[in-house]
């Protein structure tokens, strides 16, 4: 099942942040199933925010998870960018509103804001696009949305590390999990990393190829970090499919062809040296 | 002027990957006097990566730089990508080939690697589009290339960052500097001033925000001297950018809308008067 991964902040774009959030949030959609097939950075702009939503769901995508741009400020644009693309309007959410004043009442009693009421700006954080969800926020202020048009869900969550996390980890989570469940069939991914005793790439390559044309549907690539003669650089096989066995005996096999022809080349080497 | 980076490479979008390098050309194109529009990150895979130049174009990025798969092995696809997207031809290309084997000697003779010999799956670091030039790699075996292709100049790079920084500062840099300065000088700012037959600000401030809203980057301000019933209050419409024309369309576009405007204003006026 395709994800995209929407991050949203000029700051990105400028260098000035390092988008740590579409790392971790890839490694979470790969592990619960989900082929993450573009990450993409826009700036705090609705209708580029939008564009790429809308390129998304050009592509097919069945789950897009935008971080950032949720927050009281005007530049804080995404419920706007998701509003534009899927056609649903903004309108003031009773369930998001509560979650918004519990979270200001909370931060007025610790002394962390000054007062409780309910501003304008902080009023925004809960006008969501119609037929939205809203997500709490255990950590800060603005609520994540979960919304499905067309096929594809979206979920916005905010661009604060630790928010992000904590929201995906108890309410995004449990939700993909039954979403994964549900899909008929479940994507297996395996991988397996060995040292390939050798040390040159492009031997590495040639071997690759023959050993893909055995096996087609594993994903070699090599690992190379640093050149040398005595690196022994690291090759990973990846493959997926619909059933763990089917998946294992192709991981299995290519492993075993690689190591195969990896030996000759070496014998051959050697005998090449002895001379 | 707009640019964007094109991150290539499925570990990243498994979150194996952190990817920093585009953290790192944000900042360096930022200081450069670039505005990123969008970063993207894509698999190995031509058409996805023909796909989002294509994109870039489309939203009249001038600069598309490229980190990643330029390396020999099958899976390195970012040359293919450039191919199809701009529709220029892989061939060897004979001044890559001479880099790609400077630098195998190279690592023969530091005993890095078993023969210098160049195999198919070197020789494909040397197969770029036509047309384009190759960039030499001072760590690493990969040749860099740029090419510039309806207005926009497109950078391929390796994905290894210590390779990624020496190629961008040593060759780069230095050709992107010329480029902002050549810009520079192109840079192209109009300036029109007209009679706008209106007398009150006010009205004329309620139809500068709607003309504003069709032509975002025209700057319109009124320039009133005094204040008085017979007072024809004069606007400047300001506008730049990289070509004449462009920049006169916009300007253009902008005057007549504002004159439609005044006029229809006016109208109304008179038949409230009238009354």
């Amino acid at each position: 099942m395709l994800a995209e991964i929407i991050t949203i902040g000029r700051e990105i774009l400028t260098g000035k942040t390092l988008d740590t959030n579409s790392n971790w949030l890839a490694k979470e959609l790969t592990d619960l199933g989900f082929k993450v097939k573009r990450i993409v950075v826009v700036d705090d702009v609705a209708e580029e925010i939008s564009q790429e939503i809308l390129n998304s769901i050009k592509y097919g995508v069945r789950l897009i998870i935008t971080t950032g741009g949720l927050g009281p400020t005007f530049d804080d644009k995404t419920l706007e960018g998701v509003s534009l693309a899927t056609g649903r309007k903004l309108t003031l959410n009773p369930e998001a509103l509560e979650m918004v004043k519990e979270r200001y009442e909370k931060f007025y009693k610790e002394g962390a804001v000054s007062s409780p009421e309910i501003t304008p700006e902080r009023e925004k954080m809960a006008r969501i696009p119609d037929g939205a969800t809203p997500i709490p926020n255990p950590v800060g202020a603005a609520p994540g949305i979960m919304i499905t048009v067309s096929g594809c869900t979206i979920i916005s969550l905010p661009g604060v590390p630790k928010e992000m996390k904590e929201m995906f980890a108890q309410y995004v989570k449990p939700k993909l999990q039954e979403f994964v469940a549900k899909a008929e069939k479940k994507r297996v991914i395996m991988e397996k990393i060995i040292k390939s005793g050798l040390s040159d790439e492009s031997v590495i390559a040639s071997i690759v190829k023959k050993v893909r044309e055995k096996f087609p549907r594993v994903y070699i690539k090599s690992l190379p970090e640093r050149f040398g003669q005595d690196v022994d650089i690291e090759v990973r096989f990846t493959a997926e499919g619909y059933s763990k066995d089917e998946v294992e005996t192709q991981i299995k096999g290519a492993i075993s062809a690689f190591i195969q022809l990896a030996k000759e080349y070496k014998n051959k080497e050697n005998r090449r040296l002895d001379k």
